[in-house]
């Protein structure tokens, strides 16, 4: 059976088994609970995250105190504070586990090592980014475009795994909405 | 003197005359006049922008036909609808200049070849979208944080020439406020 990030790579990219042992060797696992943090505000977030098992938020406080949901992520999603992934300066977001959960893990240095000398991993990870900076632009245009009624029914029909997994105050975090307004989106 | 787009790529990545050259060919110059259009709602955004001189933006207009700006682009600025050029799928957005402009387009069939055959234009262009993806996941944070005033206060920090060269109602069409909030907080 094939190793699940090799999988995962291969959706974009084609390796050999050599290739593919060259790669993972430069990923290490990790097993974190529930709760417990892989990225805390104003820590520099060293580590990108490719989630084998489990779910994970992304989440920052605005100046009331209020929790603001920037991304989920699940099976097969790499996550991490890419601001402070790239520029190694001190993250503004937390990102922790919803549910226990199995990670890979690549530091920095290793993933500017891996991509500098292998073009076909530049070439997956540019392929993620260009995927997740997508993601970003249709989550702005949503925010300034949809309604909340709008803005759950796109959630919905993406992620229908989402509402099975996460709790509906988290939800409505994501969503910018009251818990209130979510029961009623949800009739 | 170098070519502006040799000096722009050197930023992040040293090319040799032949490499740019290569690089350079893979290009075209196009000029556009003030209100001319660079990507349509409703067309396949094929082309990539960089911008040799002018301005730009990115935008989109709501149900209520109320004009959202997503991006400016000026001088080394790369814009397109990513959605649409990564995808090949019909642009949401529209792109249009709000100044006379000198650009150089990439074409979607271009940008392919040049980066798999060449993995410093493809390190360049990960880099590049890196940054784009941060300046996306600020334009959230600040979106769901922080007051208009805030909103106000960092776009002028980050791009004091944008306020030189962009008619007012298009900050506030950027910031998402009224014409008259953008008054208020201009005091």
């Amino acid at each position: 059976m094939k190793h699940p990030l090799r999988e995962h790579i291969e959706e974009i990219i084609a390796v050999t088994d050599d290739e593919f042992d060259f790669i993972l060797g430069h990923f290490s696992p990790l097993q974190k609970r529930r709760h417990q943090f892989l990225v805390e505000e104003g820590k520099i977030a060293d580590k990108e995250y490719w989630v084998v098992k489990g779910c994970v938020k992304s989440y920052f406080f605005d100046e009331e105190g209020k929790e603001h949901i920037l991304q989920f992520g699940m099976e097969n999603w790499w996550i991490t504070d890419y601001e402070s992934f790239v520029t190694q300066t001190p993250s503004k977001i937390y990102i922790d586990c919803l549910e226990d959960s199995e990670l890979l893990y690549i530091t920095h240095e290793n993933r500017e090592k891996l991509t500098s000398q292998m073009h076909k991993m530049e070439r997956f990870w540019a392929k993620k980014s260009k995927f997740g900076r997508i993601a970003l632009q249709n989550r702005i245009l949503s925010l300034l475009k949809n309604s909340a009624k709008e803005r759950y029914n796109v959630l919905l029909a993406q992620y229908p795994q989402l509402f099975q997994r996460v709790p509906k105050k988290l939800i409505a975090a994501y969503l910018g909405v009251s818990r209130e307004t979510l029961s009623r989106l949800n009739d």
